[in-house]
């Protein structure tokens, strides 16, 4: 639990190198997470070679930890395993499906969480690029994905090599509802983002790319709904062409 | 660590209670999970009322931890604080599709198992209901979720009143894959499977059951493609009405 607390997103590794046995027992043990009926509905694609994480980089925006990461991770929701397994024991799958995409997501997304909580527990860093879902058939053509493989999560592993300060959260009261959803009101929101809004490092972001509030910040640079709207549309055609979609 | 090695789910309960202290010390705790710009696009509604229980256990079957547990944690992908935000912010916000539902599933479901993780660190034992994703319009219904919020994970909670064996998992080897991706032959299949298909309790299923393998209990009886596509319509309809698609 200690970790958890301390815990930083950590995106600049040392020169020391992730052994294939620490990594192996940390994939092993994260496999007791809980999923859908005990099938596991996921892969882990690793990424050691200067090759392939070259070939990844694009797809994440050529952030520069995908190079410089000893280790990438990407974990894939997959029901094409279980689609295998039923076709040779004579069963009839139906997971070509909206719900079975988001069922194997799922497990991936758990497992992923706890590989990294088990990982950080270990001194390991880690980084989780969000970008996986923004260019998810990029990452599948680089990666050979098969139909009903689809990339959920990108990690970005090593041995820490800064120690970033804690980043701020919102308070509790802003996350938890009672029995039923409070919905927000104008106090709840000035209550829930003041801490946010009045962090000197935020209030440069806004001065810096000249803009009233912090807010805009997130809508008019960092995710636009032209953008948004943009990566909908091919996240949804990836989900088809991996057969997720009708 | 040790907790994740030997942890398995937990659906009986003792009377004690689960302290809001305690609840709320681990709930704060697993907000230290990463998210997208660190804008924790995630809510988690706390029922502990026998009515609340009540009303929610139809949507998971009527599984019957639902009412017997003292806590039921409904865990939503929710863009509508940030949206509630950025519109009293005089900023635009464009979060209403599909792309950002999956960034606020994502967000929900990483803090889902921090979350667990931590509690059964503690000596708390959890069930994860994979429930929530078939019947979410009832979820919606039940804890007026708005516009934007949608429920991604249910977890039950309590002190546990059994101790479950170990369950099987597919051995590392068919999770992993170095570089790219190396489908799945009909050898190896049998391979990752064995273990399995051999167990007692699954050859008993099969038996009960009347089948000829072990997953055609899935294809046939658990996970079926006709229950699958009709769930799969629902769940469409429920994101189309909560506004995470056009």
């Amino acid at each position: 639990m200690k970790s958890i607390i301390k815990r930083t997103t950590i995106r600049k590794y040392t020169e020391q190198n992730v052994s294939d046995d620490m990594l192996h027992q940390l994939l092993e043990i994260a496999e007791r997470t809980p999923t859908m009926g005990n099938l596991q509905l996921y892969s882990v694609v690793i990424t050691r070679s200067a090759e392939g994480k070259a070939a990844l980089a694009p797809a994440h925006f050529n952030q520069p930890m995908v190079v410089s990461a000893p280790v990438v991770l990407t974990i894939c929701a997959d029901f094409h395993r279980t689609t295998a397994w039923a076709n040779q024991r004579n069963a009839s799958p139906g997971y070509d499906n909206f719900l079975s995409f988001l069922n194997a997501a799922t497990d991936a997304l758990l497992y992923t969480q706890t590989f990294c909580n088990l990982a950080e527990e270990k001194g390991l860093g880690t980084c989780f690029l969000g970008t996986t879902l923004y260019n998810a058939q990029s990452i599948i053509d680089t990666l050979h994905l098969p139909q009903l493989v689809f990339p959920v999560a990108t990690i970005t592993l090593g041995w820490p090599a800064e120690q970033p300060a804690l980043t701020d959260r919102l308070p509790l009261r802003s996350i938890v509802h009672t029995e039923t959803f409070e919905d927000y009101t104008a106090e709840k929101i000035n209550d829930f983002y003041k801490e946010k809004e009045l962090l000197p490092e935020n209030q440069h972001f806004v001065d810096i790319n000249h803009k009233e509030t912090l807010a805009q910040v997130f809508t008019d640079l960092r995710y636009t709904k032209n953008d948004n709207v943009a990566m909908s549309k091919h996240l949804i055609e990836a989900l088809r062409r991996q057969g997720f979609i009708e």
